[in-house]
């Protein structure tokens, strides 16, 4: 275990910097995995992280001290540091001071939509990235595709809400969501609030892409236009619609239904 | 419309006191609405509000003048400030500088659980409480029983994520959820990871009386024991759980299906 008690040391400020900037992670094709529960969940479908981080405290830490044994045993390096030192580096307050620094999976981006998958267009929020993937790996969902403008999907804050989603599915960013649709081979469907269709009228029982577009706006009206079928989520109440990481759970839990019920 | 140019004016001192504090919004039984569409939902469903505060700027938006005008016609007071007295008010970034104060609404608590109700137990973030109200109140769900230990349902991140939700439901804060449950007329279905029972399986065709817990820990073990029915959402993926608003999300609208699909 190495251990750095000063700001000024160079590995330590190449960490801020990756702990801090989007840029450098995407340029380095690293990311920042905050917290027992995303290390933990990395080790087991991943395997081993590049660098392990581990405050001073949290090394009292059962679990904490579980994770860092088994990066020891594989030679993984580990720099241990002053929980001072360990606050710069992350978002989550009173948190346990464990991260990995990981290569940022780059999976190989498949030739058209042919298994069910969610493509994302604007959507603004990390807390509802970080939902609808967590919602899309509970309901077997394999990929993501995410249009340029969407947030970042290997940021800390989406990592925290997706809990560990990230490391079960496939994501792509930056993708052209209008050629992967107009190319696709399955039923692309495209939640509206302009549409008579029901989601619950929807044969579910193959493959499907779901598209949702952003918070306020909703979906791109020429993505709209490309969908297969635009479904709305039946309402009885008065309020107009869901929040885009609801009703990404709805969609996808009732192709779940479908699936498991028959 | 009244102008404020000084910080030091009390009304706007008392103003921002409000603004800032939850225990002062508590005491003084008052809420602040941030933002148009809030104070747009507030006027369709509820009336006008106490007071109308408005930036310098925002008045250039015809949306703004519109509600102001509202407000002009009703005699509400209205106060016009620099942008920059607005700023403090608000932890909105980059909106349209417009909010209300309201007296927070206090419905009378019923005697025993009779109606479709959504039971919240240590709910913490502010973004999945206004979530599950939201899709609550698009599901036909009307109230809303939180226990102590839940965030502040009238606090302005809840209010902005519930998008005016809390304007069509009965919301009733502190709450023996204990006391509630053993002695309600309909059945408690509680979500559990411990549970074979699908979700699907229920027969929701009559109210039901949803709970939720906290997003790490779950229900609590006494609540959840106290609990009609302990129910799970089929999974086919390798996720374990989904995010409390999602669940809630699938549990509202399952039962929609129900009542719709027939």
């Amino acid at each position: 275990m190495h251990v750095i008690t000063s700001r000024d040391n160079a590995h330590y400020k190449e960490l801020k910097q990756l702990a801090t900037s989007a840029q450098a992670r995407r340029k380095a094709g690293q990311s920042i995995l905050d917290g027992v529960h995303l290390c933990k969940t990395w080790l087991q479908e991943l395997g081993m992280p590049l660098l392990c981080v581990v405050g001073e405290s949290a090394l009292q830490n059962a679990e904490v001290r579980d994770v860092v044994q088994q990066c020891e045993q594989s030679d993984v390096r580990i720099i241990n540091v002053p929980d001072a030192l360990y606050a710069p580096l992350s978002q989550v307050e009173n948190g346990i001071d464990l991260l990995f620094l990981v290569k940022t999976p780059a999976p190989t981006m498949p030739s058209q939509l042919a298994l069910s998958a969610v493509l994302l267009d604007q959507v603004q929020d990390p807390g509802n990235l970080g939902s609808i993937m967590r919602s899309a790996a509970a309901a077997g969902v394999k990929q993501i595709f995410c249009a340029s403008g969407t947030t970042q999907a290997w940021s800390p804050k989406v990592l925290r809400a997706g809990m560990g989603a990230h490391f079960v599915l496939d994501i792509f960013e930056n993708v052209d969501l209008h050629a992967l649709i107009t190319s696709a081979r399955i039923d692309v469907v495209a939640t509206s609030s302009h549409t008579e269709q029901s989601l619950y009228d929807l044969d579910l029982s193959h493959p499907v892409a779901w598209l949702f577009g952003h918070e306020g706006q909703g979906v791109d009206p020429a993505l709209l236009a490309a969908a297969s079928h635009r479904i709305a989520i039946p309402h009885l109440g008065s309020m107009e619609s869901l929040n885009v990481a609801a009703s990404a759970a709805v969609c996808f839990f009732e192709q779940v239904r479908q699936l498991t019920q028959r």
